[in-house]
C-alpha cells in the first residue's frame, strides 16, 4: 500500500509516527510519502532553515525534542547567545546548536546547486525517517502575513499602515497575536511542485490530510501550482483529519489563521473549507473528534463522509489508532 | 605615537597584548594598527573563517582560549559533532560553537557585499580589541602547500605525484609533517592591499614584525602587492623580533616552513631572510633572544642592528618587556 500525506510540522509529524505503526516501512521500501510544507522556510543568519521538513525528519528519525515538539533533543543555544552578543538580528528565532549543523549542511548544498528535494534526501540519509520526505517545491515561496504596522504607524488619514511580516516573525515573535489581514505566499506563482510531488498524489492508494494547520501548513502546500488539482483528480481516496477538537486547535494558533480566511474554528468549518470532491473540493471523507460529534451532520451536509473517532494524539499508540481510522474510513483496512 | 604591527595569529597576538601595556589606547584613540594575515583564511561548511584575525580579536578582546591560544574560552563543539554525524567533510577543522557565531556574522556580511575590512571592524565593535585591526587584503588569497600526494600516488615513471593542499589542511590535518615543496598564495597577484594598509605602514612612527611565523604569517602579508615596498620605503624605523629561540620555533611549526624556503631555523637565519633596509631588505633592527646571543655577529653581518633581550613571552608582563625593547631599539623610548 502506498500512502501520501500532506504534512506541516508538529501535528503532521505526530500523525506520521502513528501511521508508521500501521504501515511500517521495510528497508528501502517506504510506503509512506510525505509532501512537506516549505512555506515556513526562512533565511536566518545566512542559513536556510526549513522548520516543517526538519520537524518531520527529526520526529521520525528520533532526534526531536519531546518537550518542545520542534528542534533537537538535548539542544544547546550557544551560537544564538553569541549572535545576540554581536547584536545581530533577528533574536527571536530559536536557532539551536545541533539544529545549526543541519542548516549548515543544507545551506552549503543549496549553494552548490543541489535542489532542496535532493538536499532533503541527503539529510534524511542520516536520520532515516522511514518515509520518503518531499519538499512541496524546490522553489522559494515563503508565507508572509499582512498586519497593521506593529510600531503603530498611520497614514495621513489616520488609518493604520499595513506591513508584511515573514510568517515566522508573526508566529514566533508576535505569537500570532497581531490580527492578520491576509496571508501571502510570496513567490508561489512562479513555484513548481517538487519533482515527485504530483505523481505522489496521483499515483498512490490513499491521500491523507492530517491534523496540520489547514491554512499555513496544508493550505500552503495546496497553493503550489498543480497540487490542489492533483488532489481533486487522483483516483485514490482522500481522507482528512480535523485539527480542531472541541472548537479549538489542539496546538498552535490555527484559530488566528482560520479567522483571517473567514473559516470557523470548528471541525465542520474546516471540513467544509477543504470541501467535497463531489463538489470540486478536496476530500472524500473527514474524520472529526468525538468531542465534535454534533458537527457530523454539518460535515455530511457539506458532501463529506464523516467519521467520528478519538483524534487526540496523546501518544504514538493513540496516533496509530487514528491512522488506522484513516485507513478504515478509506476502505483500505 | 603610532605603531603598525604585521601580525599572524598566536605569537603576534601575545606580542600585541604586551605592546598594549606599553602603548595603551584611550577610547577611540588607537595608537596601534595591526595588519592581519588572511592567507590562512578558509571556507569551511560554507562559513568564512579568518583564523589569524580572530585570534588577534579574541586575544585582545578577552575571549581567547588561554589553554589553546586560538578559538574561544569555554568553547563547545556541538555543531562540529553534528556535522560529523552527517558525514560531511572536512572533519579535521576545530570549529567551535561560539566561534561559529563569529563566522556566521562575517559570512552573512560578506554575502551582503561588505568588504572584509568593514566586516572585521564590525566584529571588533563587540570585542573592542583596543587596536585598529586591518585585514591585509579584502581579496581572497589563500596559502596552499605543494606536497607529494598523501595517498602515495605516483606518475608512470615512479616519481611521486604532487598535489596542493590548503594551508589549514597541511597545518592541522597533517601537522605540517608532509614535506612542503612550495607555498603558493593562490590569488595574491590579483589581490589589493586593504584600504588603509599601505598608509598604515607609510604614515606611522614604528613598524614592528613581531615573532609570528616568518613564512606563512608575516611572509604572506609581505606578498600582498605594495606591502613589502611600503615596509622598505617607510620613514618609520622597522624592527623585527625573532620567532626562533635557541634554534627552534617557540610554538607552531615554523621550522617546517623555513626549510621549504631554504632558510635556517636560527635567529640569524630569519633576520637575514628579512634582510637589511640598507641592502634592499625590510628591517632596521632585529631582536633576538639571549639564548641566541651567539648569533648577534651574524645578524650584524647581515647589515642589521641587533638587540639581544629576553624574548620568551611567558606572560603579559614578559610580552610588555619585549615590546618595550622594540621601542628602545627604535629609539622611541
Amino acid at each position: 500500500m502506498r500512502i501520501t500525506v500532506l504534512a506541516g510540522g508538529i501535528g503532521g509529524s505526530r500523525f506520521l509516527r502513528g501511521l508508521q505503526q500501521v504501515v511500517p516501512g521495510d528497508g528501502a521500501d517506504l510506503p509512506i510519502t510525505v509532501i512537506g510544507n516549505t512555506g515556513d522556510d526562512i533565511w536566518i543568519h545566512g542559513l536556510r532553515v526549513c522548520p516543517d521538513l526538519d520537524t518531520v525528519m527529526y520526529t521520525l528519525g528520533g532526534g526531536i525534542s519531546a518537550e518542545r515538539g520542534w528542534g533537537r533533543e538535548d539542544e544547546t543555544f550557544t551560537v544564538r547567545a553569541e549572535l545576540a552578543d554581536y547584536g545581530v538580528e533577528p533574536t527571536w528565532f530559536g536557532l539551536g546548536d545541533r539544529d545549526i549543523a543541519t542548516h549548515l549542511v543544507r545551506t552549503q548544498a543549496l549553494a552548490a546547486g543541489y535542489p532542496l528535494t535532493e538536499v532533503t534526501a541527503a539529510l534524511c540519509e542520516r536520520w532515516k525517517p522511514g518515509v520518503r520526505l518531499l519538499p512541496m517545491s524546490d522553489d522559494r515561496a515563503e508565507t508572509h502575513v499582512v498586519v497593521d504596522d506593529p510600531s503603530g504607524g498611520t497614514a495621513p488619514d489616520g488609518t493604520p499602515l499595513r506591513t508584511a511580516l515573514h510568517f515566522q516573525e508573526w508566529w514566533i515573535r508576535y505569537r500570532a497575536e497581531l490580527p492578520a489581514h491576509e496571508f501571502v505566499l510570496v513567490g508561489i506563482d512562479q513555484a513548481q511542485p517538487g519533482p515527485d510531488v504530483l505523481s505522489a498524489i496521483l499515483d498512490t492508494d490513499l491521500v491523507i490530510l492530517p491534523p496540520s494547520n489547514p491554512v499555513v501548513s496544508i493550505g500552503t502546500i495546496l497553493q503550489v501550482p498543480g497540487v490542489a488539482d492533483a488532489v481533486r483528480s487522483t483516483t485514490a481516496p482522500v481522507v482528512g483529519v480535523s485539527p480542531i477538537i472541541g472548537g479549538a486547535p489542539v496546538r498552535g494558533m490555527a484559530d488566528a489563521c482560520l479567522r483571517t480566511i473567514g473559516v470557523d474554528t470548528t471541525a465542520a468549518g474546516v471540513g467544509a473549507h477543504y470541501g467535497s470532491r463531489h463538489q470540486g473540493g478536496l476530500l472524500d471523507a473527514w474524520i472529526i473528534d468525538e468531542a465534535d460529534a454534533a458537527d457530523a451532520p454539518l460535515v455530511e451536509a457539506a458532501g463529506l463522509r464523516c467519521t467520528v473517532a478519538p483524534t487526540l494524539m496523546t501518544d504514538v499508540s493513540a496516533a496509530g489508532s487514528l491512522a488506522r481510522v484513516c485507513l478504515t474510513t478509506a476502505g483500505l483496512a
